[in-house]
């Protein structure tokens, strides 16, 4: 049977599964929607609105919990089919303890039922044996919460990231790795000279051939991706000329005052002209827009719908 | 009456809780016990002894999180009034998804009712509101997994750290600020020259003010931490320049190849002239020693004791 699903896997002797490289999955998947929306399910507590307020939110309360995954639920089902992937924080799944990670679990399987993507914002990276248990937990053959990618830290270094690469590789699963983030203390580090460049470009080139190692087959996109949070054109054009397949991942859409054009600095034509090569996040703007913060079902419907479409067009607008 | 527990609290009006600072009640324990010994707890699933092992170990099984969570309360009882502190290493944990943080809600708690402190091992790092969710889950008084003292990577910059020390700020707890880690790839960036001094030496000096801020008013040292796992003592001592109150954690003591003596090289004579001024831990050495691959209760606790003992008296030589 031809697999038609982005999920479709390859059954190889053994029963080993090896997937389509996450980088053509996604790729193809924006292509055929026409913008590179990511969005982002950053669900803080506080902002919850009343129709999915149960309580009085205390974060180990089941009730909570229960808001929780009902929250996240109707928004994949705003989602569906409207974007290529979702990329849930799992600080605000951790808040609630074990409770939110069962949520966390669950909304994962969702998303994938409604055949969204979804790149987990985790930012972990620790060494050896134990960067080798957040990739299996996440990224292997064998993980309990399998998601189709996920983000990394680098200060420790490239061989901290060898574990996501490795257990990225059994599954055709993608790795972002920060480079340059957008909050105003990514100067402190990040922005530093390290012989006449910036810490930030030394950490792009260095990533280089394990980007090459993860190119896709289908799109040549790399399944190793780059955080890049700048609002400054110019490092997404450096980073890009480093990195000239890295898929990038711009977070500060919307609510955090980027624009579109801005967020597409880096990326470039593709196939049918329009721009390509990365996603761009919205959290706030898509989770709690205006006009979200009601107790009526289909309010809060027209409310996400209308953020959504605002940024869907604004975002196909500017890869046109 | 008076409070005798290291976890004992001041209780302010309003019923807020304000403990003791994290600097202070380490370093009050590890004085009493005469050395830094930290145990790391990395549970990797595969090392288990077949004391421990339920069925086919398999991540998802409840059987495996109950197998996870009996070797962690063994090994605390094995612990209990032998160490200051525990380092939990949260990887191992959600590598087992939801039941893995049911397991480490327990275990950390079992480990406070044993007097024993947690650090737990998470190295997170993520920006504003982000940065305050892994805070608050972990630090705040509102915390649904409250330890003691957390990691945290500073790639981000010093605004990602901030949320960390308000957190750590509101309950008295210890925030370790990864510097320089004992990897091979901590030379990628760490080592790297930024105007003619390692990036490492340029994110301890940038520690400073937050340091003194954090400062415990018994003795002094700091409840912002650093991790510094070089084995070269050159490093130990410059970051002790540059921080003079902080305590390191020193990973990589025993299994990695440190020795005591060189994993003290950064600590300073206290007041009864032993050295002081950090944690050094110790994981696979004292979780997996000789001998403890048994199913025989005796045999396993036996070769626990024994390389408890063989640490606790190399660590108690060198800072003497």
């Amino acid at each position: 049977m031809l697999a038609i699903s982005i999920y479709s896997g390859l059954n190889l002797p053994g029963s080993e599964v090896i997937q389509k490289a996450f980088a053509d999955r996604v790729t193809v998947a924006t292509r055929r929607l026409g913008h590179p929306l990511c969005a982002g399910l950053d669900p803080h507590l506080d902002r919850f609105p009343p129709l999915f307020r149960r309580g009085g939110m205390a974060p180990e309360a089941p009730e909570t919990a229960a808001a929780l995954e009902a929250f996240c639920l109707a928004m994949l089902d705003r989602l569906a089919g409207r974007v290529a992937i979702v990329k849930p924080q799992i600080a605000f799944f951790e808040r609630l303890g074990w409770r939110g990670i069962q949520v966390l679990e669950g909304v994962v399987a969702a998303a994938r039922e409604r055949d969204l993507l979804v790149l987990l914002d985790a930012k972990r990276g620790d060494i050896g044996s134990t960067a080798r248990g957040y990739a299996e937990a996440y990224l292997g053959s064998e993980a309990v919460l399998p998601v189709d990618a996920i983000t990394a830290n680098p200060y420790l270094g490239l061989d901290a990231l060898e574990p996501f690469v490795d257990a990225a590789g059994e599954t055709g699963a993608g790795v972002f790795v920060l480079v340059k983030t957008s909050n105003p203390g990514s100067g402190d580090f990040q922005d530093r000279s390290l012989g006449g460049r910036p810490l930030y470009e030394r950490v792009a080139e260095s990533l280089a051939g394990i980007a090459e190692r993860m190119s896709g087959p289908e799109t040549g996109w790399s399944s190793l991706g780059a955080v890049v949070g700048a609002t400054y054109p110019e490092v997404h054009h450096r980073i890009r000329e480093l990195l000239p397949r890295v898929l990038f991942l711009v977070p500060g859409y919307g609510a955090q005052g980027g624009g579109a054009k801005e967020a597409v600095a880096g990326f470039v034509a593709g196939p049918g002209g329009r721009l390509e090569g990365g996603l761009v996040n919205s959290s706030r703007g898509i989770l709690f827009p205006p006009g979200s913060d009601t107790d009526h079902v289909s309010s809060w419907e027209r409310a996400v719908d209308e953020a959504l479409d605002r940024a869907i067009s604004e975002l196909g607008e500017a890869v046109r």
